[in-house]
């Protein structure tokens, strides 16, 4: 088998089995070992559509599925054989070096939490979400994990979420801001100032930071707690969405607009690209261990394919490594 | 003078006295009544410039300033010749039914709340803060006057922004939802969980919103702490603004994108003059004795010339008097 072995959720998210299963061939063929997790009889109908298959794809059975209609912490006790259990399993077990699931958030945060636990010295794992910005690649942690939040688990989150921005996103100083309602010290909530105390020092720390900053990308590494990080990387995207399907409706109600649509097609192909959630995959939940990846339950196959090969990248580079060493020696 | 009076301080914004001078005699040219506030002879100059001026605005002498290194708080408390301090006062005696400042956001908010004061039954005033989707105008409330929120704040942010929906936005029957991280009853912070409880039965109430709903404007008005929408909203702004400055970029920087953008010009006007924050104007400090408004530093003199019209118009429309009416009938 490969050097890197991740474990792929293949009943997860909207299009399951199809979109997992496709873009988990897509990353083996460039020599990332995949262990596919799901309904062995369905999993092997749906690979035999695709010809060919690379050997290092391995099919591990999994009989059970979180619904989203399920209670998540109790259906990841109670559902043993469940395809996102069981993958996560693989991860604790030492037979995968990650894990990704566009399944059930809830369920793949409880399970992870639960199977793979915590590294040690971390008090709470956070929500890493990869988003666009015109500086480049920025994160938001905590992106919904843990909705409510004390200034220790932000000046964790600010450790972690550099080692990601470095290590897989490629940022090469990473630069941490506090989402709050002001520039200055001094302006926010308790939970922002005692941060703000806690953080002075760390490397990359610039202070706070606004909402109208994020598209900036004036801090590539935002803290915050996962009730406002949630709205904010909804709202973001949601905001975005929207006005490319404004400028479409226009641009096609008219000749004239068709036209204009047609010739500015590169530079709106460009852009569209650039703020596409699948360029970035997956989000990340830091401080468990091993490496796991919650996809958009309507993620692509490129957007999968993506998120394999940064889980791939991620235990070349050894990010958990790294972030344990981060969370001792901010200890 | 005129049946309603609007007091706007002229020496608060970016591009004072021009831009609140200009707006002033726009809409007193509609009938609207100004008192004028600010350095008089100052003021007088710049109104010269204006050729023949309306016989209802009047100017108030203000020589100080409050600056936006001031503390808000103190400086209201001791520069009683501050323009915004004496234009506050004019609505607390009776002699002007709504106050306009672009000036210091901190400092007009401690004017208003120490100067007006609160209505019977107020807990705390909210920011209410007008802002675009594609479902027409909506209301974030709080946009940044309390960090930290009890439920009952929000159970009457509720009943006060539904006041301003209707009354001066035209909404008909305004919709109510909280912000929140999923849609389901039972997600969210304790806030969120105890805010849905006390407003089942409200009129209008349909429940949690997440960040993705904003710009689609499935709820009209939306109910959060100040911290989290004031977050959101300079997102909100920020984001379109990023996306507007990308796209301008991209048109401009080839022959065929420049051809793309001036056939395309009707469409992206549109799009823009619609998420123009100029469009609503100010921000409104409801629950307060009187109309309180709070424009943007940078804004402009369509923008200055908004907000006075729709302060005439929440007097007409007695605004304050159905936000007591309507926090009465919810005690």
């Amino acid at each position: 088998m490969s050097d890197v072995v991740v474990a792929v959720d293949a009943m997860g998210g909207d299009k399951a089995p199809q979109v997992p299963v496709a873009g988990a061939i897509e990353a083996a063929r460039e020599g990332i070992g995949i262990v596919l997790v799901g309904d062995a009889p369905l999993l092997e109908k749906t690979l035999e559509q695709h010809g060919d298959l690379p050997s290092n794809i391995e099919i591990v059975h999994a009989p059970d599925r979180i619904l989203s209609t399920d209670d998540a912490v109790k259906a990841v006790r109670t559902k043993p054989d469940a395809s996102m259990v069981v993958a996560c399993r693989h991860v604790h077990e030492g037979r995968a070096g990650a894990v990704i699931s566009a399944g059930h958030t809830g369920g793949m945060l409880a399970a992870s939490t639960l199977i793979l636990r915590r590294l040690p010295g971390v008090i709470r794992p956070g929500l890493a979400v990869p988003m666009p910005s015109i500086a480049g690649p920025i994160v938001m942690i905590d992106g919904g994990a843990n909705a409510e939040c004390k200034p220790e688990y932000l000046a964790q989150f600010a450790v972690m979420g550099r080692v990601l921005g470095r290590d897989i996103l490629g940022i090469h100083e990473p630069t941490v801001g506090i989402l709050t309602i002001g520039e200055e010290a001094g302006k926010g909530t308790e939970l922002v100032l005692e941060t703000y105390e806690l953080l002075q020092g760390t490397p990359g720390f610039i202070g706070n930071i606004e909402g109208r900053d994020i598209p900036k990308g004036k801090a590539r590494i935002i803290v915050t707690d996962g009730f406002t990080g949630n709205v904010a990387l909804k709202l973001y995207e949601g905001t975005a969405a929207m006005i490319f399907h404004e400028i479409r409706r226009g641009l096609t109600s008219s000749v004239r607009g068709k036209v204009a649509g047609a010739l500015g097609m590169p530079v709106f192909k460009d852009l569209r690209k650039n703020i596409d959630p699948e360029e970035y995959g997956s989000a990340y939940l830091l401080g468990v261990r091993g490496i796991s990846m919650i996809g958009h339950g309507n993620t692509g196959t490129r957007g999968m394919a993506n998120g394999i090969r940064r889980a791939a990248q991620g235990i070349r580079e050894d990010v958990t490594g790294h972030i344990q060493a981060g969370i001792a020696a901010s200890a």
